[in-house]
């Protein structure tokens, strides 16, 4: 088994700090700590929200198991009370966060942790692990769905991340509006529709062409793929509609030049009699390279490389700071960090037909209330308690309607400003 | 537990194209599979082959279980007689590769897989992913150690990618030559060095940071880092060496101009009498950052997001083609795609002097023998049974030497052309 326990998916200096505190008595000082990105990446116009539903999980088996304990104790990492402690660690405070589905945008406080030093810190690493890759994948895989203007897209980059990662980010994909993944543990982990049929090799494996796809169409049924440009495509696709018939339901073509030869083909398969068989391009697909195929003739999109790695930003930039301790605000004065200390409180201001013009983050305090604000933060762990949150399907239904609720510039895949303005109130 | 069997790490259409080719008889064709990058992410000299280790382990336990069968089975992925199959799957083919910490080149096989066409194509999705992520890493990785010009780099990404990636990468990073990582999984599972003092939320909790910097020495000994940068950095370093005296270890400076805040910083701690605690800087640290900091006085770097995101190459483009099936060569035909097809042998050329010229690499024969050769490829797996490979820290040794014995224009940053040329023989 590919299989680590969360407990430590830690950076060290999380355990130290928590060593150090325990001996000066400044672990039970009460804390509050935000994840928030201090900038999106570069021309990007939102982030999206997502890893609410996996880190629930990892917090709820958040134990240190006692062969961990024996390699942090053997390795001279933590002393005896530290080992101790950790041996009865369980998370006790609360954690409000945006919803996975959300948007979010510079200084957003898209997770708030809080209760003492030592439990709240040692959660750091864990907690960044999983916002910092699935929003990051979730981010560039919304652009993707965007530029594809309601086509549907199927994720199939697993092979170009790690193996878990991939998990994850076809979850994440599927968050973002993709319609299905490659990925068989991700069908079977998050009840995500999977989907595939076969790759050049099945046709090298055979004698000729038509035998491949005869084999195909003979295991599948003609509501199957035929991946026509193992040769000369023009006639993949003749063999394709001569083996399965006019009702094939679709090809797919991976490489070349995507816009020339989906019309090509189009025009081919319509003169085969074959007019509803579908045609599915992939091979290099980013957002630009969809939208580029907008006015062509593509059924649907097959999105590897560029979803798994976040289309060219690859983690998100989260950060986890401390903005609170018993009660007063602190933060670490440093320049080009100007951040505002205190536990936050956001709200996304719309006007009243529903689109979204603002976001106002107040420190230590509520915003003055507006109709049509919408409050961004709810509990997800509540006294350590994991708080049941949305489906799967319901947070890709969410993050739908907030797409639908932005500025339409906030949608252009080219740079940009972010897609509303964020006001941060220091005090209410 | 965040854990997956490895087997459902698959996309699902090399199980579809298992069931299409048992039913129609191919699926035991012996078949050879090649795993190699077309071309190295642009301007990159040279790729690092990692993750061997990684899939050995993986491979061993690679088996269906009958909770990913009923899963299979019940979403209608795969019939009876497939299901069969899978249950009683075991590798039992042979898998040949280049070792971990080898070199490769576009074009490089750096694995190649051979049996019967089904049981090697169900191993393509795993094989890749391991492979192109922790190639990737290693690669990135191993730049930045040059740039670094012996002084010890830590590995400190954890945060800023997927908690099961962020082991593989803290793996990655020691092959390539880091000194050691925050990840405390990495220091359990493969015993790299783990290292972490403190963070600014630490100091943030404390009244002040004389108070942090006396908890954190009062745990940790004076053998510790004192992170200075929280507030102000000269009077943290003042109150660094107050607390600790001048024997402290090191120093943390973690944001703002690194360049002249180590000059600055230098000069501060000789006055100080502190002449031997040294200098460790992060934040933004990749290879470009690193060699900017080479006539500073810079101790140690620790590097995040560079390193677990292969510095610009999250993804190492390495794809796995059918190239022989029973003893003949296939080879996909498509443009900008050239591909020799045939099983591949591949041996490094040197000059007496141990410079590398060249990699010459054969189809379906072997090179003309010359002195100083080097062949590439070892046995990985023999008969389905896993031939133990060397320790990480040999493979760390053997990347050390490879990167040694190219011509030194290979080991620039900027960009250019790979080190050395490859030469691709279609028939001996």
């Amino acid at each position: 088994m590919n299989s680590f326990a969360p407990a430590l998916m830690t950076d060290q200096y999380e355990l130290t700090m928590v060593s150090a505190a325990l001996k000066d008595g400044t672990a039970g000082r009460h804390c509050v700590f935000e994840v928030f990105a201090r900038r999106l990446p570069t021309g990007r116009r939102y982030g999206v929200v997502a890893g609410n539903g996996r880190l629930a999980e990892l917090i709820r088996d958040f134990r240190f198991t006692e062969e961990d304990i024996d390699f942090l104790r053997g390795a001279g990492i933590v002393d005896e009370s530290t080992a101790a402690w950790l041996a009865a660690y369980r998370f006790k405070g609360n954690i409000d966060g945006y919803a996975e589905g959300e948007l979010f945008f510079p200084g957003s406080p898209i997770m708030t942790v809080s209760g003492t030093f030592a439990e709240c810190v040692v959660l750091e690493t864990l907690i960044l692990s999983v916002l910092n890759h699935d929003c990051a994948v979730a981010t560039g895989a919304a652009r993707m769905v965007t530029a594809a203007r309601g086509r549907p897209i199927i994720e199939m980059g697993s092979r170009r991340t790690h193996e878990d990662a991939a998990i994850a980010a076809a979850r994440a994909a599927y968050l973002a509006g993709f319609a299905s993944t490659s990925n068989l543990a991700a069908g079977k982990r998050y009840g995500i529709p999977t989907t595939g049929t076969s790759a050049h090799a099945f046709t090298l494996l055979h004698d000729d062409e038509p035998a491949a796809f005869a084999s195909q169409v003979s295991a599948l049924g003609k509501n199957t793929t035929l991946l026509v440009d193992t040769y000369d495509i023009a006639q993949g696709i003749r063999n394709a509609i001569a083996v399965a018939g006019p009702d094939l339901r679709a090809i797919r073509i991976d490489s070349g030049d995507l816009s020339v030869l989906a019309q090509h083909s189009r025009e081919l398969l319509d003169s085969l009699g074959a007019t509803e068989t579908k045609i599915i391009v992939s091979g290099d697909m980013d957002e630009y390279a969809i939208a580029a195929l907008a006015a062509e003739p593509v059924d649907m999109y097959g999105a590897g490389t560029a979803v798994v790695t976040g289309s060219g930003a690859p983690t998100a930039g989260l950060v986890y700071k401390l903005v609170e301790v018993e009660g007063r605000p602190v933060v670490k004065r440093s320049e080009n960090k100007a951040t505002v200390g205190g536990r936050k409180t956001a709200v996304r201001r719309h006007k009243p037909t529903g689109t979204a013009t603002e976001e106002i983050i107040v420190s230590q305090g509520s915003p003055a209330h507006a109709a049509n604000d919408r409050p961004l933060q709810r509990p997800l762990v509540t006294g350590g308690e994991v708080v049941d949150g949305p489906a799967l399907h319901e947070s890709r239904d969410h993050l739908r309607q907030c797409l639908i609720s932005i500025p339409w510039e906030g949608l252009k895949l080219s740079a940009g400003d972010p897609a509303i303005p964020v006001t941060i109130v220091p005090t209410a």
